[in-house]
């Protein structure tokens, strides 16, 4: 483990107890029966706990979509060449992927990160570089990458995040993109929930019945041959994750050590927050689950972490396109804590028997 | 039915199916695996046939809000005291109630309509004022109100969203306020789809087990007394509804005849909703379930509606809370389908096998 990523670890501290009972006694005086607002005033309370204090709503929102490419492709397990990979990150630069179009729509910038994408690209304004090589090793054939990789694909996200806080950062949603990486997010999850393959492993970009069967025989593979230590996140991001999960891991971490909380997407993500939670189990409560992505293995994994998603719209694109909606949940549940007014201030009657 | 409402009946036309196959074969050629984008992409295909087109986004949006009181109150089936429909008018007003900070977040106007509150208003630029009057009458003793008033309450509803139209109206919530009014929209419901009263009667603002026993028995009460007519959905708003729920049916229908979509919100909404489909069974099209209410009977209303909600967050507020975040998922969807880029576009590689 480097320095940088066990000082952030360090600095995550357990939530602000006093802050959220002042925002849950706050959200009791507002104008409304108590708890009518549902998961909207537990949202609040959390950010409370996390920010220590009540915030007004959140200035500067971004979502950090982390690319990278996977050598477990040529086994044959995705439906969409690897060089989609790369084309998908020009598109973002472009604005027209899923990912801009959201990100817009709810105030948020989008941060391109390039993990390891084969092929590379040229020096550019809006790709923040952090390449750690072309793409994994097929893991059939062995590690997915090095150990000394994966530390510094986490390192590279910790530092990605802080480079954001540096620029304003109140709250942050991730996103990935990377052909191939469902292979290696169901055998993260694999490896750590302990779940059967056949459990975990979905339907990525569209596979039919046959072609689940046999991305599963290569995750069953993958394992056997690796045997990843599911005690040491590290062995399994390295033996059987992707560069851009590894990243993903780091921005977690790097915005937790400084109370931002972190809306994850979808099953990549969740795959990253396994990583992460392992790592740090502090680390759960800066989380927020999105939405249930239609990639199974999802529900499994949200089970295992203990987070209830906000949203369940059968999406299963990534990007951080399930983070950007979940965001803007987020948000309308902060503002409902800032800026109603409380009985007292509206001139409104209790219940009868209370206040 | 009078000749407003008779008309407006007659505008609703089925959903533009040439526009909805546009938008499908849009969303295929659109850079994400086809289907990705979950039911996102039905809502923006959804929308497409009922404005025959594809749109860019809602540049006008309104909730409108209708409140009223209610007889029944007096047979004790709240908590709090029947004043506060009054109360939280002013509330809205002053912009401090729940659906006020929700609508200005999403960037929506809220329409607060007098259907019938208890008391009145003196004539205020931001009350729409449609007094049938002041409250219905308790349904234990008698119909709730006439034949003739739930007419001009519907007609009272087609007249405010025409007016909304006419200052510019691209998507619509529903809302209510209005103490006592999930017992009128339980007996709607059991009247309805023929559910048993226990079965569609929830705790409202908070009724502990005893309380909903009443709440329950008083219901049969009402409907043992009125036998309102299930063939007959204006003899069941007369006989067991309430100002602001017809006020709401006349919304709906009225924005459908203008091709304007309606998010409903939550269990008021939906009785009204049961009112206005059983009038207009086309006008189900046009209507979009913002999301599943913590008030047990609701899900039994939407399954009776065969709509699926967009969001379970526990909520049961009323006031449009739930559509207002039910519109910012609708017009995120349509903002996909406007604004991604298309595979060629992009230059992004389809899948194999394909394009």
């Amino acid at each position: 483990m480097s320095n940088a990523l066990s000082q952030a670890l360090k600095q995550i501290k357990p939530l602000d107890r006093e802050a959220m009972q002042r925002a849950r006694v706050r959200q009791d005086e507002l104008t409304k029966p108590q708890g009518s607002l549902g998961r909207l005033e537990d949202l609040s309370i959390k950010i409370a706990g996390i920010k220590g204090k009540t915030v007004r709503g959140f200035e500067h929102k971004a979502i950090v979509t982390m690319a990278a490419d996977h050598g477990v492709v040529t086994e044959g397990v995705t439906l969409y060449p690897q060089g989609v990979t790369r084309q998908m990150v020009f598109n973002f630069l472009s604005g027209g992927a899923g990912i801009n179009v959201l990100a817009r729509f709810i105030g948020a910038r989008v941060v391109v990160v390039d993990m390891g994408v084969i092929g590379g690209f040229e020096p550019h304004p809006d790709i923040v570089c952090k390449m750690i090589d072309f793409g994994t090793k097929d893991m059939t054939k062995g590690s997915a990458m090095t150990r000394q990789q994966a530390v510094d694909a986490i390192d590279a996200g910790v530092e990605v995040v802080e480079a954001e806080i540096a620029k304003g950062l109140d709250i942050v949603g991730t996103g990935d993109m990377g052909i191939g990486n469902t292979t290696a997010s169901s055998a993260i999850c694999a490896a750590i929930t302990g779940e059967a393959v056949e459990k975990v492993t979905g339907r990525g970009e569209g596979l039919d019945d046959k072609q689940v069967a046999h991305k599963v025989e290569v995750i069953q593979k993958a394992l056997k041959l690796n045997k990843p230590d599911p005690r040491d996140p590290i062995d399994v991001l390295s033996k059987v994750g992707g560069f851009e999960i590894g990243g993903l891991v780091g921005v977690m971490i790097g915005a937790a050590a400084r109370q931002i909380p972190v809306v994850i997407d979808g099953f990549i993500s969740g795959a990253a927050a396994l990583i992460a939670t392992e790592l740090a189990p502090g680390l759960k409560d800066y989380l927020i689950a999105a939405h249930l992505s239609a990639e199974s293995g999802h529900r499994v994994l949200l089970e295992y972490l203990g987070l209830t998603p906000l949203l369940d719209l059968e999406m299963r694109l990534g990007e951080g396109t399930g983070a950007a909606l979940g965001i803007t949940i987020v948000e309308a549940a902060v503002k409902t804590l800032a800026e109603m007014a409380t009985f007292a201030e509206a001139g409104v009657s209790q219940k009868e028997g209370s206040g």
